[in-house]
């Protein structure tokens, strides 16, 4: 059984490396933090992606989605807060925030869409094919861990 | 004035360091193919992103998104189309088509959403600050370069 | 005075979107954990690379090394220990060894060599213009954190 | 039979994503676009990196290094210039320049070190299980194509 408790959000450091000229933190990496935090979350979840990918499941992106309200700079903390908003088993949306941990402004919300697959990229019914892992997301379903 | 036909489509490979551990493109680095059209169109378009921001003109991204409908792989050559769909001085959408040039497949489609500003991230209207570049963007919306 | 107790190894997990279609992740990505890890160093030593670029102190990179020896995987914990080999106020050689925390085995050996410059990318003399960031470094040259 | 004539400098232009907040190409990069180079060789040499993945050889990075001479700054052309330094069949030393288009300036030099190993990442001896993949490097051991 998922233990919600163990969940909590995901921190991490802009990077130097993740700014542009313009002096902030280029837009694209957010897109990559998502995944950070959709990770973290899983592992914390007690079913790590890792683990997923070894038992054959993937669970690409189908659409992925940001909007920046405010620049996130270079040496801020982030908190990234990944929620599942809709699962069936076969289909996910999940959407994040992200907080600068400072002060808690919200600096962008997102959006992935997923569905699962198998290693040849074909879709997979969670619920019947791997209940473990439908259990997982099922558990957490519009759960706020911040 | 804006030679639209100087606008050609923009086109390069994936390359092996943006793929992932699935084999294909990490979905993240399709918002920085969208960016590498948009500076290639500015620049086709007579006024190069570069010169907007010699001249303390910032284009920031207010939100990005993308949906992704076939796997883009390592080689192959990809076509990024976009297009201004909607312009009026002070704030911008552009879209996108990620084709695959071997047989013209959609890869993915796409869409940025745009202010500009100065230096400062003040916002600023074109149409009376830079005639200029106003004229650039207002001269292309809507066309498709494909 | 910088407090050398304070200094402790950076530690991070290999992202999913570091690795490559070869399953493990890609060699360039050791290049940005060498710099991780020399910014969170200097923020422990007492000095921020944010507080020395408000300063209008950059420390450039004029080289760059990695040796790989172990590949590092998707959702290994990595450690990351940055030592001040050489540095005498104006250049500065920092050796980096990459650790899988699990087993604590030797993944990779790296070096960067720098300057210290100002913002108009012009060399400068940290004992003499900057004696607190010149105070940082040489309290801590060759010495050994973990 | 290589057609060493087809063998054109790799070109292009610096993205807006691949600069940092110093203002210039971020140093990471570099490696990155050796790759590329080294990508695009292989294949106007007439056996390109694909063709030998799908034939079950991978060519891993057992090091790497980059020496920063001039920055790189968004939206400079920049012809990348690989060089099979050494190769015996089983491991292969390429050599790099980078040089700025619009002068000719050269901005850095690197430096690859590589084996060849099966998709088990065991080490093969191309000269005798890949007699095809051996010529084309052999042909072209030392050869400056620039």
């Amino acid at each position: 059984m998922t233990d919600i408790k163990a969940i909590t959000p995901y921190e991490r450091k802009a990077f130097y490396y993740e700014t542009d000229q313009m002096g902030v933190i280029h837009h694209s990496n957010y897109i990559r933090w998502f995944e950070e935090a959709r990770v973290d979350f899983l592992e914390k979840a007690g079913f790590s992606y890792k683990r997923m990918e070894d038992m054959g499941v993937m669970i690409p992106v189908l659409g992925a989605s940001c909007e920046y309200k405010n620049a996130v700079r270079f040496s801020d903390t982030v908190i990234i807060v990944p929620k599942i908003q809709e699962f069936n088993g076969f289909k996910m949306t999940v959407t994040y925030r992200v907080i600068r941990k400072e002060d808690n402004l919200l600096m962008a919300v997102g959006e992935t869409k997923h569905c699962f697959s198998n290693k040849e990229m074909r879709p997979i019914r969670t619920k019947k094919d791997y209940p473990e892992i439908f259990e997982v997301f099922n558990s957490v379903i519009g759960v706020d861990f911040y």
